[in-house]
Order: structure tokens, then C-alpha cells, then sequence
């Protein structure tokens, strides 16, 4: 059986993580090539050769190398991996839904970015920090609420428990956007939560599936910092 | 056999046009609900229903209904369709691959979007002008380089001719990006071009396929402009 090979940046969970909580979940081994030394062929040497000579060429990374077969975007290999792991239905429809999801959680998660770099990632943070305030501001007041709402939506259509009915990627990826955004955002998650009961409490399931407890108590899991994707800057919470 | 139907805001291309742009090509025909007067069952309120009842919940548009059959995003909408209407191959490899690209795709168009929306949507323009300009600058420097370099690189590994080795969605995307590109950014494009022979070349070849062509000169084409996803403002171009 071909294994699973995931290319990532280290020192960062990133989008990254979306793929590895899958894979931690399943309890299916990978090859997490971010937590390899370059001298063993890992780390930031292993992305940056799969990022040029992978095919189909990849934009940017999470990038799943499964056997001949490459596949970039987050969205893409949770679709390619669900069935594979178990953590999707086989049926079309279903698969669809789930997938139809986790791209919406992907813009979610870009705009997440964004308010920390809403000029451009060629500059630093301190070169667009009075841009990011209005930014973060307008992101509390208007966008993490209309995000937020969809996904209670979507778990209240679902009968409230999973997103897509069934224990999926899905959830799982939502369980990561609700600690990213209270790791960002503390203040006003505080405020959000009480809004959406139903997110609050898949987030609280996740964390409590064994082999996810297991995985967040290991020291496989990458704490989050400020170069990565989401950020702590008390200057952007409520 | 089902009807296709799309939901897309009224009054400009956006990404809805992506969409369009397949149908058309395929001579497929598809009931454009931002084409029919609300008196008529179309327009805001058709897309508003959808967007309120149509499961599995979609967050935003453009959305197509077929048959019992509902599908979001732009990039799943054209994986849903691309076997169907001969833009894609039947074979899983090349089909991930169409699906990868029209997400790198996805993923630049919003940053076009955002060249004039850096601080947030719920603002005017007219508020955050100053930001634009700023995160514009960025954009062609850095951004619009890189994604537009990264195509040319797609197409050159394919062979030069096709996104993915044989007429398919992607190819048509790309046109519509290209055309995007030149309606906001006139100046920028006139140099960024220079470097990006391929993908100057398929959107010339686009714009000649028959049926496209017939299509453009048409009353169905909708005009860009600076109420949509892609404008022109002046002070944002080079």
C-alpha cells in the first residue's frame, strides 16, 4: 500500500493541520515531511522541490503525495482522503456536501489570514498594522458572525451533531477553525460563542475523540504562533 | 432529462461567469436566473430563496441547481459540470488536476476582488481607497506575477497549448481571468503580458472558439463594471 506523504512549512499548523487532524483521527500513519529535518530530507528543502517539479503543479502547499498521484489544496485532499480514511461518505451527494463545506471553510480561513496581512504577505505584519485594525474590526463585526452563522445553520440542518450528518473531515476542520479563532481572537470569540451552541459544542466532541485528545497532548501537534496563519494581536481582538 | 439552472447576482459578470462560460462553449443551454425579472421568478429573489432553502446550504453564489442536485463554488460547479458537458476528462488523474487549477484560480480571483475590497465588503470603495491602493500595488507587484507566472508554467508543462493537455473549463477560467485582468488593470497587464506568452495565447484561442465568440458578441455577455467582482479604477493600475 502506497503511504501518505504531506508537504507542509514547519514550525506552524497552517492549513497544514486541516490534513493532519485527518489523518491523527483515522489513525492512519503519514509521513509529515514538516516535522522531518532537512538533513533527512524534510522541512522547507522536501516543499520547496515537490512545489516545483510536483504534477500537476502546485500553487502552494498543503500538498498530498499518495503513490503517482499528487493532490494541492486543502479542500482537494480532504476530498481525496475522506473516503480513503473513512472520514466521508462514499455516496456522491454526501461527498459533495462535505467538500462544498470545507472550501467554504477555506475562504473562511484565507479571511482569517487577511486580517493580520490585508495589504499583501510580501510585507510584515508592522508595515500594515493600522490597515489590519480596520480590517480585524470589520472581520468581528461583520464576517466571523456571517461565517459562523452558516456553519450553526449547517449543523442545525444536519440534526446538529455533525456537519454533514456523518462524522467527517468536516468536522474535524471546524473543530480547528473554533481553536484558531479562539486563539486569535479570544475577546471576541468570548462574545461569538454564546451565539453559535451547536459549533461550540462539535468543537468540545472533537477534542474529546481519543486518538484527537492523544494527538493535541503529543508533541506532533504545533502550537500556534504569530508567523503563521493565524495570529494573536490583542490590537485586533475586540 | 434535468434542466441546469444558475443563481447569480444580476448585472455583471462576477463568478458567475465562469460558469457561464462552460455552458456556452458546450452549447449546453441553462436558465440563468440573473437573466429573468423578479416578476418573472428571477433576479435577487430567485437567488435569495436559494441561497435560504437550497440544501446543502450554500454560502454564497453562484449556485446550480440539477435536478435534485445543488452544488457551490465556482470550482465545484465546473467539477460537477466538466464531464457532463465535454469540458473535462472522464479520467480521475487529469479531472483533479482540471479541479486543482480552477481552485488556484478561485483563490486569485478573490485576491483581485480584494485589490479594491482590502479592508472589508461591508465597506464602500470610497472608504478604503487609500488601503486599495496599497494592497493594489502589491498585487502587481507580487501577486499577479506570481499567480500568472504560475499558470504560464501550468500551460508550458501541458504542452503549451492547453491548461490540462485538452480543451476543458480550466481553459476557458483562464480566458475569463485574463479579460478581468485587462478591464482593471490595463497598464499593469500591458507589461505583465510581455512575460506570459501561453496564457496570452490561449485567451486569444478562447475567444475564437465559435460558439464563445458568438457568445461575447451577444446581449447575454454582461460588461464589467465597478459594481462587480473585477473593476477599474485608475488609481489602482500601475
Amino acid at each position: 500500500m502506497d503511504r501518505y506523504e504531506l508537504f507542509y512549512w514547519p514550525g506552524l499548523p497552517g492549513r497544514g493541520e486541516f490534513v493532519r487532524l485527518a489523518f491523527e483521527d483515522a489513525g492512519v500513519p503519514y509521513v509529515d515531511y514538516a516535522k522531518i529535518a532537512p538533513e533527512d530530507g524534510g522541512g522547507v528543502p522536501a516543499l520547496q522541490k515537490i512545489l516545483a517539479e510536483g504534477r500537476p503543479r502546485p500553487f502552494a502547499p498543503p500538498v498530498l503525495r499518495h503513490g503517482d498521484t499528487l493532490v494541492a489544496h486543502t479542500a482537494s485532499i480532504l476530498e481525496y482522503l475522506g473516503p480513503r480514511l473513512g472520514l466521508a461518505p462514499d455516496d456522491d451527494a454526501r461527498r459533495r456536501a462535505a467538500h462544498q463545506l470545507q472550501l467554504t471553510i477555506a475562504d473562511f480561513v484565507l479571511e482569517v489570514h487577511d486580517t493580520h496581512h490585508p495589504i499583501g504577505s510580501a510585507l510584515y505584519y508592522e508595515e500594515q498594522r493600522e490597515e489590519a485594525k480596520r480590517r480585524a474590526e470589520s472581520f468581528r463585526a461583520h464576517r466571523a458572525p456571517k461565517f459562523l452563522g452558516h456553519f450553526e445553520r449547517v449543523l442545525e440542518d444536519a440534526g446538529g451533531e455533525h456537519a454533514i450528518g456523518v462524522h467527517s473531515y468536516a468536522d474535524l476542520s471546524l473543530f480547528q477553525v473554533m481553536v484558531g479563532l479562539r486563539y486569535a481572537f479570544p475577546r471576541a470569540m468570548a462574545r461569538l460563542e454564546r451565539d453559535h451552541p451547536r459549533l461550540v459544542a462539535l468543537a468540545a466532541a472533537v477534542e474529546r475523540r481519543p486518538r484527537i485528545a492523544a494527538y493535541l497532548a503529543s508533541d506532533r501537534r504545533a502550537p500556534f504562533n504569530e508567523s503563521g496563519l493565524v495570529r494573536r494581536y490583542p490590537e485586533l481582538d475586540d
